[in-house]
């Protein structure tokens, strides 16, 4: 049998590469902020000098299709310039001082400055469903760089090949702007062994991981037991409820069927955001809203996923799903369709059935989607209480809803990073007010955001010089 | 036997107080940063009023002293309404937001809108050498409260009955304010059971603690460890390392020696920032400095530490240091010193023992510090790379040491939070540009300080509202 193309990085590799970003940190770190700027422009640069073939790997690899790989390297070259502007502005440092008082009684005040510092060399694992935005390129590895940490990547197995083009850019980039060797550098690691190590390695002052519950608690624990606990920034699974309040439903039934329908197949459901629930009273207007909601579901083609694996956990997750919910409409698969491709499903379900069963309230990756029906608006106000913590909730608003989201909005607030109004997720771009995150489980850490400018708060901290003369 | 005074709260009163916390914290998130303000101001007010008796009480519980405490109640309440303002302004709210784009292509981007919320019900635990500042109604305390958190506070064993007083004190403050029940509350828990439970109450949403290294690693992992794991931050041990660079050592040895001292005594040594080691480069005026410090400790007078505990672990502690270190000065005892009485004792040993013995770069709490001897500039810089993570460093600059300092400076904020220029700590008050944290062990958490104002940040965190209608 042939050796496969990208071998898992031997502990030696591992070790050497956090030996190497922990000395390129010391120099990398104290380059002026306009140094750092040119760097992330030319890997910005290369990405759009190379989208034609970037874009045809990481579609060989993923089925992701071109269009929306287009946009997706787009917005990944955009948000390396924007993170470029933040290292030649130095905003990321925002000093604050307090002034000396030397005359002060009893005791004089020395004067006070602080500014951030970066933490040191940061691992980043990088998603299955973003090969451009949120791999090795992305908002992870570009915040890092911006504001001197050095990076390590481990690839996705999931397009080991796009990795390797995307390092290979990274590595020109390093070049063509002087940046000391060791600054960023990938590995392979199919096996859980190197991402552990990587965790585990001294050098490590952070972790970004983006991937499962499963694998991000498990890092998070190896994490958090080194003799040295580090920061584990670990993006995961969400159920993004969408409640549709009465007034909505009664005047948009049919128009909010429609998008929740687009939102769930988006790129088959393989979003972060991807709503895995929507809530609603029961009324005259939910049959018209289910009856578009069908009508929708079942006109929408069959879509492929990432690979076959990732096809095979859908189909066990939404099997796993009619215990307690009842399955109203799929896409039509083609009898020869490809093992890639699944079939969008649609389920309803009541509030008890919804509550009663876990794997009702657990992330099926994949474009599913449960409706559960509630009675009332105190049973609604309850089961929005008793779900976890999320990176969106959306509110879908009519005529006489005030009322009902004045309760509904603290309570989605305080499970949520982000709630949307009449929208739909994803519709965002990561710009100064994102916000992706979410308590618990939908990230290890409800602090940080992994997408848009305050992405890179999750690794600097303040350093504060007291009484130093004045620079 | 006659029951203790302040018996430990049972499991029941803790999940007790929890429930109220996260009950309160509902209304309390909710009220307009007015009212909190109010509520902080009268808890200031209260500590003002009732100084006396509480300076009295703490230093019959502490003997910390009644000058020391009059400072440390009127910086507590400084800081109270330094909160009190922070609520009332809502500066911590943060905000910020990106306009909608409605026809933006090739899609519409949708307003933003950030600003960050409160976490939810926080558990304070404070330290035994504050026990008005990092106490009952201390940063932790206040800042949470500042933010809309509710606040559950673990009484210090050590000085039980001034928690108590500043418990009615703040309940005064709530009634005066009508702030809802639970909003605070006080336990008391000498024994690790409460404090365990506290941290894993599924209502705590954040945990602050100040005190040893082994009960903050204890409860971090705890922390960690809960289903829906929760910020832990804990500040504990730290060496706080001087570095007296050749210049300094010439022109000003005396000087140096005599604040060193006076730094190490500062309270009976039970700051959290008392210098435990000095480094120097061994020279002429080596000897000049090392007469001085030996005269101004044998000077000292010996001091009556928190209680006979914390006196037997100094003893022990210094006693290890004896296997490394030679001890070269000590203030006298008085034969009928009290049991809490303890002497000023300092150590001088070169850079290789120092590094061979791990006894050596643990904290001694109390007033103890080691002078470590350093051949030359290159076992300096090796010197400062091995130190673990630290509350302050501190560089003693003279004419010629600029090179050195450029060398030194990126090591040791490497290593700090902060970073005095020809001082001693502590030497700072709370305000804006403090920082009061480090990396591992000196903390849990280097991103965050647990004195000044930035300390709410541990206790909020960003929400995103998009497509919202204008407010």
């Amino acid at each position: 049998m042939a050796k496969p193309s990208f071998p898992d990085a031997s502990s030696e590799q591992v070790s050497s590469a956090l030996r190497a970003a922990e000395k390129a940190f010391s120099v990398y770190r104290q380059l002026p902020g306009e140094r750092r700027a040119r760097f992330l422009e030319a890997i910005a640069d290369g990405l759009e000098r190379d989208a034609e073939k970037i874009i045809e790997l990481a579609n060989s690899e993923t089925s992701l299709g071109l269009p929306r790989l287009q946009v997706e390297l787009q917005r990944t070259a955009e948000q390396g310039r924007l993170f470029a502007e933040l290292a030649r502005t130095g905003a990321w440092l925002e000093p604050r001082s307090d002034e000396a008082e030397p005359e002060r009684k009893p005791l004089p005040k020395p004067g006070l400055r602080s500014h951030n510092i970066p933490l040191g060399p940061v691992v980043v694992m990088g998603a299955c469903n973003f090969p451009l935005a949120i791999s090795v390129v992305g908002t992870d590895t570009m915040s890092a760089l911006a504001v001197g940490c050095t990076v390590v990547v481990k690839a996705h197995h999931g397009h080991p090949a796009t990795c390797e083009k995307l390092s290979t850019l990274i590595h020109e980039a390093a070049k063509e702007t002087d940046m000391p060797d060791g600054a960023f550098s990938l590995l392979h690691g199919e096996s859980h062994r190197v991402g552990r190590e990587l965790v585990q390695n001294p050098s490590t002052k952070a972790v970004a991981f983006t991937g499962s519950l499963k694998g991000g608690k498990a890092l998070a624990t190896v994490a958090a037991n080194r003799p040295e606990p580090i920061p584990f920034y670990a993006e995961m699974g969400s159920l993004n409820p969408l409640f549709v309040l009465p007034g909505a439903l009664r005047e948009r039934s049919e128009e909010i069927a429609t998008g929740y329908v687009a939102a769930v197949t988006l790129s088959a459901g393989q979003m972060c955001t991807k709503p895995g629930m929507l809530v609603t009273i029961e009324g005259p207007s939910l049959e018209r809203f289910l009856k578009q909601s069908v009508l929708v579901t079942r006109e929408s083609s069959p879509v492929a996923m990432l690979n076959a694996g990732i096809r095979d956990n859908f189909e066990a997750n939404v099997e796993r799903f009619t215990k307690s919910a009842k399955l109203i409409a799929a896409s039509e698969q083609a009898p020869n369709s490809s093992a890639n491709e699944a079939s969008c499903q649609l389920f309803v379900t009541d509030a008890s059935d919804f509550l009663g069963d876990p794997n009702l309230q657990t992330e099926a990756f994949g474009p599913s989607s449960i409706i559960v029906r509630v009675k009332d608006e105190k049973a609604l106000l309850k089961l929005a209480n008793s779900l976890e913590g999320t990176l969106t909730a959306s509110l879908h608003v009519g005529e006489g809803d005030c009322a009902i989201v004045d309760k509904l909005l603290p309570i989605l607030e305080s499970k949520a990073g982000r709630v949307l109004w009449n929208g739909f997720p994803p519709g965002v771009v990561p710009t100064h007010a994102t916000h992706h995150g979410g308590p618990w489980p939908a990230t290890t850490d409800s602090r940080h955001t992994s997408i848009g400018i305050f992405g890179y708060r999750r690794f600097v901290r303040p350093i504060c010089r007291q009484g130093f003369p004045s620079p």
